[in-house]
């Protein structure tokens, strides 16, 4: 949500109350619809209605398609179940599916009655496919022409359908039974002498979007082939609708907030989220997993009571190490997660890619060791203990390197998220593996000493 | 970088090597440019070379397109200053000029030399604006018809110069000194009398961007508006190119590994990089700051040496009470970040913002401490140490949800990338602030048992 200016929505709010609506119409007529629905969600909801009901279906129609999903939901509840129908209408069937998706299921099958049977079919088709496949993303509406069209046939449909399919880019041409063949660009049509038929001048070799894919995979294709609109196919390979990089972009926001939220324990629908009760309830089960891993931990440090009563000095130092294996931990974690994401990974060098972070681990391990013994030494004047805390650093990093970046190769391969591999289990086993070792060590270091 | 498969890469191979012209051709046809970019990284370097040569300059500059930056670069090396200009002379001007701009300064000049020079022009004047900035991601190559002109000049126009224009879709229309005036679909034209002014069907009210904007905020303007192309103007509102969907999901990838990278201290450099050691130099810097902080921490729990040696017992939790506030914090912080970069805070209410983020550290701290309160019981049997780190954690947790909210927005006010707030600042101050909170809370718990 941007904001808009209050000014805007004073104004506004000033004209819905003294009625004015060709004022108000004129003062709109340059926004966006998106800037519109920014407007829309500042003000008074009987002012909602009305400026609804001002604007026009076509117009109301665009307006609600840009509103974000919280004020959406809210505001079809003030409306009566003809003016939510006609406005469906007049949406695309991807929009207008999403819209129906967030409503009651009793109002949804009321709703759903009122629609002409053929844009209740394709909403209908259109929610049974998963909300994160291709599927979900698409919109049903494509120009498609028969093989045996020519150029004329494809110009006039586009003539006669252009108001109807928003930024259509391709002509897509189809078998009899619906197979997709190839594709024209509109552009191309201009450049052909009309009488020919299509299959002599479409692009055969055409990217096209299974209909179960996952969208972050259709990202990826739509970064690789640089393609502003892609056709979606079901598995025996018939055309059924389309994907368009404006979907793609929102998409990308949605899975970038999801991967940064979840490295973090809670999740993308926090973004934006204004009730604390909701927030805490989405970060609690993250909280509660580190925080039982930290009870084990302080149960652990509890039976190397003696050798802690003996130096105190060594204890000074856990949070410190515990501390550095933990940033080290995530650095691996995060940057393998991205690479996943992004397919930078080669599935079948998982060990050259561990054994990288590891070479990593020793590098950065030996320079922070190195500092800390420095450091040791002249603070404490103790190079024993520093020799101590050198090699535990360094033993500690790299098995949180060797964490940080195996769990998330075997989630994925377990084809769970990767994403929750920052969380709790590889931050606490750290913290206690971390732990485990330095005690060990500094046991055997004060055996030594004594 | 997807990872071809083996076999068609040995395949490429073998018919370089027995040079057969025609038939590898025929093999790579069905393939797109970035196919063929994966296949042209895999094999020998005098190979590389040859497969450039046998696919035409025309195939060979939409490859070397697709190619990834590090093989890009390495992959000029091999090419002579003529063949590079050929290549450069074929491609994008936003593609060229990213080329050009990797090579050094010396094979630069002498490879900008050979350009035609309406090329070379182009380049410069791309070359000449900040990389992340709308001037860093645009074309200059657009379609642009004179206010005069009518939509028969206009379809002309798109006649002569669509293949110079990949993914065309409006045609702008400008002023006599270039002030952009409207734009009209390339689809719309055919809906036309070829003989009505562009200016009676043009849309006047279209969104462009500033030649200086950042590339962020370009791509919030794609997500908001639905937009597969903007124009691009200069101070004077004069036309100087256009920006693409396909380059803004590019830029959304990129985005969203700087923020996801950044967030653990290092940068978006290192996804896919392969060498240790530039890995290493890129995560050292964050992790060299965290590890002086937690020396200031063991310095400060030494002030306490007495407390801790009267009762050992507290040692234990120390790891636990640093450990939830660092969740605590970082999950803040992130939530944050994340709504500062997709514009969903609304900078006159930082302080709400805040509030909110105490408000849930007050509910999850209350969870987490009433559960802390009683493992300690159960355990320890010890009802005065539970109510102590019930306390603590409480007092810990709202410090550190107080300091991940407000450093990301301070730093946003200060014009410096919030994203690096869950770096070492403010983990550490968490730590260290956390750990004197505990520490003195014990202080004062033990002088009333005593």
């Amino acid at each position: 949500m941007d904001t808009p200016q209050r000014d805007d929505v004073r104004r506004v709010s000033d004209l819905l109350d003294s009625g004015r609506k060709d004022d108000l119409l004129e003062f709109l007529h340059p926004l966006h619809p998106a800037d519109i629905a920014d407007i829309l969600q500042e003000i008074a909801d009987d002012h909602k209605v009305k400026l609804l009901k001002f604007l026009g279906t076509e117009l109301a129609a665009d307006v609600l398609t840009e509103i974000d999903e919280k004020s959406g939901e809210s505001l079809l509840q003030l409306l009566t179940d003809h003016e939510v129908a006609s406005l469906l209408e007049e949406m695309k069937s991807d929009d207008a599916a999403d819209l129906v998706s967030r409503l009651d299921p009793e109002k949804k099958d009321r709703i759903k009655a009122l629609l002409p049977s053929d844009d209740r079919a394709r909403i209908h088709d259109l929610l049974g496919f998963e909300e994160d496949t291709a599927g979900g993303i698409m919109e049903s509406e494509k120009l498609a022409v028969s093989e045996r069209a020519t150029v004329q046939d494809a110009i006039q449909l586009v003539r006669t359908q252009a108001d109807e399919i928003e930024n259509a880019q391709n002509v897509y041409v189809v078998s009899e039974d619906g197979v997709l063949r190839g594709a024209i660009r509109i552009l191309n049509l201009l450049l052909h002498d009309p009488g020919e038929p299509v299959t002599e001048v479409m692009e055969r070799n055409i990217v096209s979007v299974p209909v179960t894919m996952d969208q972050e995979e259709v990202a990826i294709l739509f970064s690789r082939y640089d393609e502003f609109a892609l056709p979606v196919v079901d598995t025996h390979d018939r055309l059924i609708g389309r994907i368009t990089a404006d979907d793609i972009i929102d998409v990308m926001e949605e899975e970038a907030s999801e991967d940064i939220t979840k490295l973090v324990g809670t999740d993308e629908d926090e973004i934006g989220e204004r009730s604390p009760v909701r927030i805490s309830r989405s970060r609690l089960p993250w909280l509660i997993g580190g925080l039982l891993g930290e009870v084990l931990n302080a149960v652990i440090i509890s039976r190397y009571e003696v050798p802690i009563r003996t130096i105190v000095v060594l204890v000074f130092f856990i949070p410190l190490l515990i501390g550095t294996a933990g940033n080290m931990g995530s650095q691996a974690a995060v940057v393998v997660v991205r690479e996943l994401a992004l397919k930078e990974i080669d599935i079948r060098h998982t060990w050259r890619r561990i054994l990288r972070e590891l070479q990593v681990a020793l590098i950065n391990g030996l320079v922070l060791g190195a500092l800390l013994f420095a450091v040791i030494v002249i603070w404490q004047r103790d190079i024993g203990l520093g020799a101590l805390l050198c090699v535990s650093l360094l033993t500690v990093v790299l098995f949180a390197a060797f964490m940080g970046s195996s769990v998330p190769l075997i989630l994925h391969r377990l084809k769970v998220d990767p994403a929750i591999a920052t969380g709790p289990f590889v931050s606490v086993s750290n913290d206690i593996i971390g732990l485990a070792i330095y005690l060990t060590y500094a046991t055997i270091y004060l055996s030594m000493i004594q």
